[in-house]
């Protein structure tokens, strides 16, 4: 369905194809102050055409809000937000092949097995178009958290390819113990993600996975990669226990992303393959002074000394760093010559596709898990933020 | 929150310490026959005490229907079922210091975080029990599916620590490409899972991961793993973009297990170190002779060369085998005392755990991770069913 | 919430003050012929400004459709529909005290003890142009019943003040036995309705409504009323036990309009008063030949003989129409002066509005009640849809 | 759905012909005492065999913690409760002949073609012991509401047949104006109400209803009757606008029970008659000293002279009683012979019922109606103290 959040509602509407893209906002917090600059940046950076290894359309797209917004601050009542279809020039399209044959790994083929009928998009709302919606309403949730309670959402890309960031040593096969990561959690800033175009915080590693994006752009092929994203300074107490802990909020929100493959939480996968007395994390007093509670939530007694498990414990989060990675795989679309049959399953054929593509996705990719993540979050924070409420002193 | 899924609606309650646990399945249909000797025995495969390497609680867990059938056929109302809880023996954690001291990687400490009030069981709702109610549900649902649709859902255990049943190789980099793989994929049985004790398919690589989880046992500690997983027969068109996605109600669905920290998705994260050119999976004719509808779903018209989407391409099954990976950290509680202080930070301390307990989850985890999958695919079938139902012939 | 129905889902948004208002509607079928052309006429028919005896702001509410539809077709994907806020003038209010006043029984107190701030509206989404979205919403579900099992919905206007258009008589203390009313039932059309600009289909009580209510209006005081619809061909089986029992979402969906103080189904309270032996609708052979199922929907074997029951049984449709009345109290903003005290609760004053009102709603509010009466319906339907497909042959 | 609620949820199970009914509440907060005595009491209110007016059947419903309660203090974690069903005899329905023909308004027939299977008890979960996990969910709630806000909800029964406690009179047309209403809202306890068995406050009507009752149980017929309730300290705020209003969520509630055919808040139907200058309910400082806040929910600054808004304006509580009055029919199973035809419409036949039967439902419904007023009522206040929680102070 196209409505995120139990709390915090988000609905998105739109394709590729049509007047506007947007979303509608549910039970967003009165009296936040909210304006459309305020939107606007994480709007733009997930905009194409940023440079040369992203696809040259250039798609201004301008947020609108249409309601729940008055005199700069919020009402309470639903915050629609409008970004028009300006760019969208059909004919570029024109000339390829698509028409007849469902592109391989696209959802051409799936949208007409589901509805019957066939937008001239093809893969309707699995467009990139579709995330527009998400990120205005993301960009909303992380201007809220922060403000409320300091916290901060950045992303990154950690692998292209087979180029990573950080790569699993000897010494620390699960990167979760790696001392280079943990100083990333807990210092990588917005700003050290987009010195480079890549979108990786390391600008000699980000230089070799921009020349790989570049390659395989010149093939007329496309590679995949890995966004990992962290998220500090988040109360304890967040996530519903059982279908909506923490982590399954995230990876329902990070797999909802068009080209996901994969979720893992803290120590993910590498962390199946360290035996439990290396994997716990264990319990200290909390070194940072215990400061009086913010907007109604206190800073906990304990931490811990390592965060395999990402920040968050029985679907709950432990006040430590969440962080995540989210496999992107490589863009279905390429300029390559691509075997095929009709729809209707009659003739074969060559495919082709002529249009503006993106190589690799995450570095446009970036801005789209932010968005997602502080949806998840702020959800879990109000319906804590409600059962705290109802707790009583008797 | 406790409810899952848009059209079928699984509710689970319970905990380790409580009369019973079990569920409510709103909305399954009428006219299934149904008895408790179909559900029992996944019930049965998810109980401790199955063998040398896991718990050696002997639950004997059976379940009972409440409502919702009469005359061995559901009648479309709501169907509760209950299993209780009758081998808890508290007594068994007493000796351990676990009161004072919160768990290291459980979630007594988080509980107490969120809801401010301590269940002698520490953890609350993230205790494997609460898994039951799930498993009868997803038993209901799997019944189901193979009598509507002729659907086959069968899970293993992929890896335990670093022993894996199939690697990447040079020759096939990403997983999906092995034929090795492929053939698991298309005849893998549940009498070939349960052949061995660790729940793996190959003979030869279960025993040495029941010998390296048995020398976990005996040195108290734990080690994790993977559990694969493969639905076939799965009708096109299921999943609800944008946030619905198959793959996004899966990602949700496995992480909602408990232990769980990871999920990918055909490729998967192997998936985004390989060129598109060689990720896309080619569409063909479908080889398999187009038969009548069955219960409303047509065979698809267009089937596909590879199998790195893993059944879903914009987030809407294509027909091919849906198959995923879940990963299980070493469970947290290890006989091995661990340096920890008490809730309130006042004091240091040894944990030393005295129960009974897994020294690795993932055989048991095996009929669970089936269940969550039957419980997404029933519900995204439903809603299809409601969806081609209402496209009208005008 | 902002969010209506379990299958088919619209989510609405905006106020008076904001740039636009509309809606989104989820999970409407795919396929369907649908344009702005369809939805216009029922948006025009709550406009303001249609008469001497409605407010006379003339707003020129033009829907736009923003996505979802292509080619003149549904695409599955949610349609979102947007009216522009045109002709909103604030100015008009602008002499009124309003400002520091809050107006009695209407909901600028209530929200601003909800969300603790102002609009410049008052009442934020309590305003009737709210319903602009449902309007919209409900054109469209209606336009899709009618095409697809020819379902009509007429509503009209059944009393204002104490002119009743059908009184309870001694023979029929029970206006569902009256032979009057149930001519009505089975074919009072828009047509009819709409000949009056009171929107009764009884001309001469038409006229003495429309003159008591422009005496209301020269006192500048307002009166209320009740609107009756009716909805026939309505398969059977609509209706989710329990909670979403027919008459619940309607009762739900209806004392969801503004100004709405009670909601009867059928006999409704003047029911209470017969004995069960006269209440009771006999079951009798369906005088109507019984056609090939339509649409998947077959017309019923059985009918009754009277309908005291609406159409309703058990929460679950039975083929019979179904009828209900709607009451709506006299419009709160009132020319007289009225006595209150500020916000602050500091000093006593007068209250005057002074902008432009409706001295009574009835006749703008027939279209709104149709409107919500189709979602709610087709909201069923889907449903019922869906659990019919999964109700297999086996 | 068998689900009801946003944020406070209760799903419900059972029919009459099964091993038990109940009911799992989820998001209950955590940390208050609970325990079955403290529930019992309204689930003996609500069953059957309380007096020589209502049905003779004797059920010992004993209602049963499941989960979520621990040392007698809730955990946060969903409340399952199960109540047997110990006395349904079947055998007393045998010798009638529902088992060919439907009975004429009950749900035999609609839940056959709703669901296309009979249960032997006709119809299914429109059985009024469905109500049982509701009152039992409603127990917990109200339990609740007085606990943390003071909140006391009490119901009566405000008419049998055509014998009305208070009736519309020449001064006070709108019973919403009349003192000897007013007086009952602010000062009727549940005491006064049990001490008839009718359970109207005033003896002396009591005494004329039961007379009315008993005469249509000789006959072997039913009538029907109207339950009013007030619900007195509701915080100011509660209710969602738009769809959620607090009046549409107690209209979905009340309509949802069994039997019911209509809903009126406030002046209800009764106020369209009078003009709005009268119908206004105007504004004074609240004469009440302002306390602290409770709980996080103060008192307010206004409150009305009146209260012909039922304590509700745009939706929102204001702080007055909410009152509001719902329509019982006639109980659809009588002795009296009835004409009817056979499921199949094949041949026509004579049905008298030979059960145990209510001759009049309104003296049990009073519980019924307590409890789902109280589940309205505790979810529209979390959902208020979740909104509130995140309304920063900045």
């Amino acid at each position: 369905m196209s409505t995120f959040g139990q709390f915090l509602r988000v609905t998105t509407y739109g394709e590729s194809h049509c007047p506007s893209v947007g979303c509608i906002v549910d039970n967003f917090p009165p009296g936040i102050p909210v304006s459309e600059e305020i939107l606007q940046p994480q709007i733009s950076r997930r905009r194409p055409g940023q440079s040369s290894i992203t696809t040259p359309r250039n798609e201004a797209d301008i947020v609108s809000i249409q309601s729940g917004v008055e005199g700069g601050v919020t009402l309470g009542t639903p915050i629609a937000m409008v970004v028009k279809n300006q760019d969208f020039r059909p004919g570029d399209y024109k000339g390829s092949t698509m028409k007849q044959y469902p592109r391989p790994s696209h959802a051409d083929f799936t949208y007409l097995e589901k509805y019957g009928v066939r937008a001239s998009s093809g893969g309707g709302r699995s467009s990139a178009r579709e995330t527009i919606g998400r990120v205005a309403a993301g960009a909303l949730c992380e201007h809220y958290l922060k403000l409320a309670h300091g916290i901060e959402i950045v992303a990154w890309v950690s692998s292209v390819g087979s180029i990573h960031h950080i790569s699993p040593t000897a010494e620390y096969p699960c990167t979760s113990h790696n001392p280079k990561f943990l100083q990333l959690l807990s210092g990588v800033t917005r700003e050290d993600v987009d010195k480079t175009v890549v979108r990786c915080p390391d600008p000699e590693v980000a230089a070799q996975m921009e020349k790989s994006i570049a390659d395989f752009r010149d093939r007329q092929d496309s590679i995949g990669g890995t966004v990992t994203c962290v998220i500090r300074n988040v109360p304890t107490g967040l996530g519903e226990p059982v279908f909506s802990k923490m982590e399954a909020a995230l990876a329902q929100g990070m797999l909802s992303i068009p080209a996901t493959k994969g979720f893992e939480i803290g120590s993910g996968f590498a962390g199946t393959e360290i035996p439990g007395s290396a994997h716990n994390d264990m319990f200290i007093r909390n070194p940072a002074p215990v400061s009086e509670p913010k907007n109604g939530f206190a800073k906990p007694k304990l931490s811990t000394l390592t965060n395999n498990s990402g920040g968050i414990q029985g679907g709950i989060t432990n006040g430590a760093p969440i962080y995540f990675r989210v496999a992107f795989k490589p863009p279905a679309t390429i300029g390559l010559p691509q075997q095929t049959v009709t729809f209707a399953g009659e003739s074969d054929g060559l495919l082709e596709a002529k249009g503006r593509h993106d190589p690799c996705v995450v570095p446009r990719a970036v801005p789209i898990v932010e968005s997602m993540a502080a949806i998840c979050i702020m959800d879990a924070l109000m319906t804590q933020g409600g059962r705290r409420a109802a707790a009583l002193t008797l």
